[in-house]
């Protein structure tokens, strides 16, 4: 049995408690938060679960097995240290730290430690991209052209970080887990218009092949568009995470080109066949990730969403802050 | 009556013949194309309207008042030259030259011969897009925040410019003519796969004030999407001309922020009204151009989509070309 | 305080403890289940509510005011029966009851002991029905000419009954609370495929007037359908009720007719203005009944949802089935 | 070579015209139409064909083989008996004749006279109805449950026939070509609100077996529905006209049924796997229609869609109008 202590009972944490809850060999040991009404309101609920205001009580608690981090980000360093410093696992929300530094830093003590790191990047868990990914490690897309996904709702506005730190790290997470291609460079462009930062964001990612990839990211959209469309030699794929019986199509389209004489003489031909939309796992992603971290607690795994996953998003989100200030020079990666 | 000579039976050509006929105070006086079965198929379905091979024949015939020029990108200056050199008004294809110098130059020409030049800016005769002007214009949105379009499909590959050059100059002149703010400078970044052009790239455009453009043009996606998010601080709006029915939302939807005490303590609230679909005029938009054209010709009008708003739709292809070739850094116009 | 019994934690079960125990002036007393699983799981996770497998000790208790049952038609009219007898407002399930001659029995029965019926009508109590009887009781389509409703999916079957009397409840309560004219008559076609109950069905109702209603409900769909078209004279509206951004649509669209000399000389012109998409009140519906009926407990007053709505419904249905019987010719209502 | 005369410049004829003059064995020799101004117009474009304001014109002409009748349904019987009483080929609009006895009676003299009757049912010709008739053929579906279409638009009134007339040929033509049951009764129901001639209407099929179909045909919706739902034991379809991308949707879905013990002690459990968009031939149908007509002629071929099939498209809809005036009454087709 893992005993899981949880810090943090804003918007995200309730959704933790309730499925390290309902995880069978996880146990929910304790609870923390600063908010006196919230914590109040927790302990109504849940009278079978200790609660605290104190994070520090949870970090060192000789009860708890691993702490979960469900705080703003600016928190995510010195509550992983402690935590990781008292001998506790941990899990926490994406995006995993507000610097490199940080995030190099809790992977060497985590190591030292011999302690699991998992980094809270849910959609890894969804159907869909769990099917996208077989898609193309089953090589059926063929050679990668574009991966382009468009973010985009009237969004809750975060007050310490911008939109690409709120949510590119769901694009980041996703794209370095399904594309095989190295991102090697990238160029942010963006703009505040409501408060001091940006709440309108255009992010290019480069790699080492041809392979480019678009995150277009809006806090102040009037319609909501979670989609994803990549595209690649063989076939094509859209993923329409807002339709819910249709979240993923693969086409079987796209261009066939022959090369006469010299290379600029192209014989370019469209292909246009049947669409295929795969049935998608419909268990809550969550629920899986909660029951992964205990397993990998409980069995000394390393998971694939671990600190250095996190720490490659942290590495394209602050190289984003660094174009974004160059007004969309590129920078590497 | 305006008598038209019409260079270039391609794919767009027979288009500009058919609206050219149908007008009342235009007579199509002759066509011109190289190749010889589109020319004698045209003789056959048209017994009444003279045909040659030779564009000479048509910019220094007597009878004929006007050029229509309907030819790749590349021969545009040339055509126009002679055009305007013999004293003929001249309508031209978007976008009007391959270069800024040439499109000045053949502006200067007109300008000393008095003569009309009119670039084929097709999307600003449709009612939707007359609809976003009169929006705009009556101040509906309130100060503008972005202007975000996409525009992609399977695309027909053009075999002498990139993506940008032979879609983007629909976003630019529809942004140049709706947008209030002055553009000054943009960032543009691609890759191409199949030829040696690009044929995805996204392009994001500054203005002196906090508005933020965005252009995605790709031939490579396999679905169509045409679709224009334009927010403000008031309103947003979303153009999407692939629903023929309800091409055009406005959405009563936006953030009302407060300042509380000091400049980062925001009180963000979020309002959510009903949705209007105005009724957009179906007229067709090609049929609506060629009368103005024959109107401005016949009464000595400059037109609002002249030399000059090609020219400033070429310096920004030009500026997308430049940023371009600098991976993304931004370029001023 | 009124105190709520609630008899059955099936399906629905549940959503009404929810709903019941956040109302302000009510408070969940006690639960019955016949099944020792449900009702064992359900005590484990409220610690503060009685639970008993036998419905007598719920319609007999003297410190419960109201009897929630929730429970197969088939048993609505022994427990409602049993719990007016003992002086208990009842809140019932649709279809009210699976007879006619129940129905009038009960609602009798309430009468002589002053006891509120509510039947649960959940949809009446949704922001797109009430802004619906908005539209329609402000004269705003004009003379009503049609309603026809599709309700299709891949149902549940239920056991012991049709698919009539599982989903066209819905529609009819919803017609009877929205429309003016009165209907008179009705034609139901249907077959039965999986089990011995019609799982598909197609229902006509004909009205004083020239209004028409049509009802097409289908457990055998492989989508899921929930729309209403409303026709006037004047305007037309169309509620799609999984569409949760734009459920209601209103068309500025008709017909107009003028009448020459004769009456078969007709000049028929189509108008075709903007669609309003108005912003539909997002509280859960469930929630607001439950309110209403504690308040109608409390304060003695007779909701619109009373037992005679229940009626009109149960006639609805059962004159469906005698169509059904007879292949589709007409019964009266 | 085919010699074609055409009868009829209406709304549709133009479009036999065109066909007709595309097709390589065939050749448009002269048209008629009482109207001087739409013939004058006709002579203008057409300068190659004959033209001509009696029928009898036509009928009698020596270098005519095959008359195409594209005129009000009430005049059709004549105009086909007179062509079929000179020898000519008899092309037809839907629906065949006003009556079933006007039907029988062209369908014999044609047999006597040895030549050709089509009835243009053109759906037939569409690549969705070619491959629906295959997935149905190929016994995917397995048995078949249901056929529920939904044909409603703010229709164009005809002055002659009701909407069941006008838009059912479309359903019955299709439902007769691609179901095999045998329809042997059906029920209609429907109201007149603008002219005296109903303008939406409720029909409901049934067949020997336990499917059943539905036509739901309206002339004063707001919206265009084009949309057919075929149910099956093994799988469903959908086949959405107005989807120019997806029109047909197969989905592997439906409910699997075990009865335990008793027949009234079932096991249903649901499937619910892939979708499969399949790609559909984007052909001209009314182009496959007329060369399928000009083979038939040239060739002594009997086409499918001949006089008895629409025959028994009349025979249907004269049931829907006797079972109108039996307000929904059962009638044996």
């Amino acid at each position: 049995m893992v005993r899981i202590g949880i810090i943090g009972l804003g918007y995200w944490g309730p959704n933790i408690v309730r499925n390290f809850s309902s995880t069978g060999d996880a146990r929910v040991a304790a609870v923390c938060d600063k908010n006196p009404v919230a914590l109040k309101q927790f302990a109504q609920n849940n009278p079978g679960i200790k609660t605290c205001s104190e994070s520090r009580e949870i970090v060192t608690a000789a009860d708890i097995d691993a702490v979960a981090i469900v705080t703003p980000v600016s928190t995510h360093f010195e509550l992983a240290q402690a935590a990781l410093g008292n001998g506790k696992h941990v899990f926490v929300e994406k995006p995993f730290t507000d610097s490199v530094a940080h995030a190099e830093a809790l992977i060497e003590l985590a190591e030292k430690k011999d302690l699991v790191i998992m980094v809270d990047h849910t959609f890894l868990f969804t159907g869909a991209v769990a099917k996208i990914k077989e898609i193309i490690d089953n090589k059926e897309l063929g050679k990668m052209y574009y991966y382009d996904s468009t973010r985009v709702n009237l969004g809750l506005f975060q007050h310490d970080i911008n939109v690409i730190w709120d949510l590119a790290p769901h694009d980041f997470s996703i794209m370095n887990h399904v594309v095989t291609d190295r991102p090697v460079a990238l160029s942010a462009c963006g703009r505040a218009h409501v408060s001091r930062f940006e709440d309108i964001a255009y992010i290019t990612v480069f790699f080492t092949g041809n392979l480019i990839a678009h995150i277009n990211v809006n806090w102040l959209s009037p319609v909501k568009i979670r989609s994803t469309l990549i595209g690649g030699e063989k076939k094509m794929l859209v993923w329409n995470d807002t339709n819910d019986d249709e979240k993923l199509k693969v086409y079987d389209k796209g261009i066939d080109v022959t090369t006469k004489e010299s290379i600029y003489d192209l014989l370019v031909s469209y292909r246009s066949g049947d669409i295929w939309t795969p049935k998608i796992d419909k268990r809550e992603a969550l629920k899986q990730e909660c029951s992964y971290f205990t397993d990998c607690v409980a069995n000394h795994k390393k998971p694939s969403n671990d600190g250095r996953a996190g720490l490659q998003v942290v590495r394209q989100l602050a190289a984003c802050d660094a174009s974004l200030r160059l007004n969309g020079e590129t920078v590497a990666l």
